[in-house]
């Protein structure tokens, strides 16, 4: 961890502190969970995870089979709104129930879908509170490499250079990253699938774009971008690479 | 898997031929293995891995403590040449052993540092045999996730864009990807390490990244760019976002 996170280990008043576990969990597949993330899981007394406001965890249902009985639950309800603030909200409330149970000497354990710090929950949790309290950070698989296994499609090779975009960007964005890339992840496509498929098209790209949605779940859908549903689910994700036999 | 590599399943004359497993190990700690790949290394009958020619495997170290002592095992020799025949080579002799074992009928798990499809040596195979033999690939912890895990830094929050960049790139392509990126990860730095910090001193952002050196083994360096040394091994990475705070 970071030289901050190390300085602020240790005791208040002579009272052990807690540690907080960002803890990766994965694309959702919990055969993908890592041996550390699941251990940790196992042996967790309090558990925090974020849920749709009203609604499920998909990080709860990844994890749910390791959640002990007896564990405590910390539900950050978190609204999906364009507006930022009732989110930040969500976390300010998640983090200073997280803090109190740090500072009464319990562990904490934060699930995350994916992987923490790429475009995960998790980071929210931790700009919060890595400056009071040790952090550790459980990487975990990405939808990115999920979706490359499940379509069977190499995403870069020897020095091959990769892009990360996430969907909602604007079209005139995404044009030129695209047109620019070698190998392409586009994240979140969701609705945006008619602009982003456009792009593909008028590149001259669409028949090398493979497209993945739900990885690894029971409704799990790859198909190339020519034939994939204009009613993409937020969970979906586009692939691309303009090399011939790019791993040879 | 792709549809042609499902094609692929099944029987020669009736027998039934074995399925090769490319499974990702994670970035070096055991423990960031998946579920899954611990699992189907540990009922392997036979386990396949590239090793440096003449010296030891990186991705048979990692999963030494679950391969079975009775488990039969391939090694590619990959000569670390700048020159891709040789390479090449030891990958169409590994490949042909990998065959032979799948046609008599035995599965293969074929062990691969990190992430299988994202700059893995399991392309190498893949390329060879997908289309004659049924493949799955369990994709594993890129050391991108584990690098930035350890150091503490978000890698990408929100509409972010992230750049992964080799190492070996020309400084002028370097300058140019890393200029135009809001978030970029360098991979295999090693020797390229004067070269690269020289273009993020010119940019300005020497003080925005961070230096991983073999992250999460006993020997890991994790310190500011700026402080990381001339000599930097293969498995070393430096990771940098613009974002003042780019999580909130």
């Amino acid at each position: 961890m970071t030289a901050r996170v190390d300085a602020s280990c240790g005791s208040i008043s002579g009272k052990m502190m807690g540690k907080l576990y960002g803890v990766g969990l994965g694309p959702g597949d919990p055969d993908l969970m890592t041996l550390r993330a699941a251990r940790l899981i196992g042996a967790a007394r309090v558990v925090a995870y974020p849920a749709l406001a009203g609604g499920e965890s998909f990080a709860r249902s990844i994890a749910a089979d390791l959640i002990a009985a007896e564990a405590r639950e910390i539900v950050m309800d978190v609204p999906m709104t364009v507006d930022r603030a009732p989110a930040q909200a969500a976390y300010d409330k998640g983090a200073a129930e997280i803090a109190a149970a740090l500072e009464a000497g319990e562990d904490v354990v934060c699930l995350c879908e994916g992987d923490p710090f790429f475009y995960g929950s998790f980071m929210y949790v931790f700009a919060r509170l890595s400056d009071r309290f040790e952090v550790e950070v459980v990487p975990g698989v990405t939808s990115v490499s999920a979706c490359a296994a499940r379509a069977g499609r190499p995403l870069v090779a020897r020095n091959e250079r990769l892009t990360v975009l996430p969907g909602p960007l604007p079209e005139a964005e995404l044009r030129d990253r695209i047109g620019g890339a070698e190998a392409v992840a586009i994240m979140k496509v969701g609705r945006h699938m008619g602009k982003i498929r456009g792009v593909f098209a008028d590149l001259g790209l669409l028949d090398r774009a493979v497209y993945v949605a739900r990885v690894g779940l029971p409704d799990e859908v790859v198909c190339p971008l020519a034939e994939a549903p204009e009613a993409a689910p937020y969970f979906s994700m586009i692939l691309m690479n303009k090399g011939d036999d790019p791993w040879l």
